[in-house]
């Protein structure tokens, strides 16, 4: 999709970051309640219930290298990313733990959830208590209120974007209600890109950037959020279920809006209304994922894809940054975008 | 119990400062998501479930009052200190949501709680967005990092306190494992406590108090929580149901782990022994009661009580403040913990 050229692969720069990370993560979290720090670190994937060791994989930890990146790009070492690395990872971990709750998932990374696993009281105060540690650990770091402000305009979009999109879930497939493909994009915006952008924007200023060099990678990663749900839409309707670990139709089986199906829904004719008729129940999910194709739905997520992609890039392209930081966020940028598309 | 004056009647204080913050209060809650801000208006009393006209009371509104008092007292208007009276009212609801879901908490000030008027999972949300604004308000308030400094480590204390109170409900009323007074006075400290500090001490710090005033209105206000707590125990054993709108002996009935059941328990002897029997069930709230004021349980509540009020005095007494401040504070103290003990 792109002409990228990636330097190091991203798996490599992706568990590099993590290893820079790890320790003061750990460290942070071990300042928790025990109990409550049992709950972060089931979530971390480092035990399992009541604390014994797991075998259980983590997350990427996209948002840590993109904060560690964010300093190198400006020409710091990536250790002076790493409080911005801790607490946007703290936050990511809070606001999964919180989602799960109000989207009712038993299930992540082939786990119970925490709600699940010690019951939906102790998850509650486990995020609360992950957010208020993310959040003491900016306060902790001498940067002035610079830091602080941007994360917390990324918390206050974070709970925007989970609203509209519980919100988006009681509305209609069609008529004057339906969600609109601009509603879909701002959704995303802020439930996925906001913290991207804030962790490699925070890793930036802690790497002592210049505001241009800031809300440039703010920027990116709001672009970069769109583009990657816009991506993961795709893969949950046409993506190989042994690749993503997703069921075959599973988002268009349980109902979500998303936006290759409101893409598609927004054209007009006889295609979109028998589609809407299908989405309402009078047909097979296979049926659905058809009929989105032949409107369109499936051309504009990707047309959309590449238009943030491209938005990245230049966002990226247009302030100076240290080059081998550079080679690696586009080769994180290729990982998440391209995937199996 | 003590031998204050009061200049101005508390409810007065209590008024003149939420006409004050409440402007700010209501704009920052207009910024909201348009659902999420009608949850947290709902929580404040200001509207009813759908946003229509309610006569619901709001809280006292003793946190903003502790805020603006606290600028006050450093020589600076009221105004100063709103800022920080909105963020720790913004937090303090924020608390009360979440903390109604992990109470399972049906009604609070006569009218259902949030998460049984829209839902465990909008309750959860509404409950970070306040959290978050409360973040976002003193980011942009341009004060330095030591405002954000205090506030994390409140909230901190507030999710430790929290954890600790839930964790005290699955522990025995006897041996090795019981819960001795000194870790109840820790828990309040944390969880009612850290914020009254917080409000007190970010009001004076906004209002340019130099750091020792900062720190002494921070434990003055801890102090302060403990005690609140303490009589709000005795009260729910021997208070007037009418004046306390809490059932008789609710708290017994619930097997709630208060201050003079936990002393009453730390004393030796054949009675505590009959108590604990009574608390397992072996007999009625009415002579867990006795039992509680024969071991000297009540008498203990009512001594720790006055340790912490002399120990708010003389914080406040150590730092020099403006004088009618300090009368307002004290009016303020003395209404919280002497009221109908």
């Amino acid at each position: 999709m792109t002409a990228l050229t990636s330097a190091t692969a991203a798996p490599e720069v992706l568990g590099r970051c993590r290893t820079l990370v790890r320790p003061a993560l750990r460290e942070a979290v071990g300042r928790m309640h025990p109990w409550v720090g049992e709950m972060a670190a089931y979530s971390f994937g480092w035990c399992e219930v009541g604390g014994g060791p797991t075998l259980a994989p983590g997350g990427k930890g996209l948002r840590q290298a993109l904060a560690v990146l964010g300093a190198e790009a400006a020409g710091a070492p990536g250790p002076a990313g790493v409080p911005a690395a801790v607490a946007v990872e703290l936050v990511h971990t809070f606001s999964l733990l919180h989602d799960d709750i109000m989207d009712g998932d038993a299930a992540r990374r082939r786990r119970p959830t925490v709600w699940k696993a010690y019951g939906t009281g102790p998850a509650v105060l486990a995020g609360d208590a992950l957010f208020a540690l993310a959040v003491e650990t900016l306060a902790a770091t001498p940067t002035g209120p610079g830091a602080l402000r941007l994360l917390s305009v990324a918390l206050g979009d974070l709970v925007r974007g989970q609203a509209d999109d519980l919100l988006f879930a009681t509305r209609p497939w069609t008529g004057p209600r339906r969600v609109r493909p601009g509603e879909y994009r701002t959704m995303a915006e802020h439930k996925t890109g906001a913290l991207l952008g804030c962790a490699a924007a925070l890793g930036a200023l802690l790497g002592g950037a210049p505001p241009a060099v800031v809300s440039a990678f703010d920027r990116a990663g709001r672009h970069l959020g769109i583009a990657f749900q816009v991506v993961d839409d795709v893969l949950g309707i046409w993506g190989d279920p042994a690749v993503t670990g997703k069921p075959v139709h599973g988002d268009l089986r349980e109902g979500k809006k998303t936006f290759p199906v409101l893409a598609a829904l927004d054209s007009t004719g006889p295609v979109a209304g028998r589609l809407a008729a299908v989405l309402e129940g009078a047909g097979e999910p296979e049926e659905a994922a058809a009929l989105i194709d032949e409107t369109g739905g499936r051309a504009a997520a990707l047309a959309e894809t590449r238009r943030h992609v491209a938005a990245v890039e230049s966002a990226i392209a247009d302030v100076p940054i240290v080059a081998g930081a550079a080679d690696d966020l586009r080769s994180l940028l290729d990982f998440l975008v391209r995937r199996d598309l």
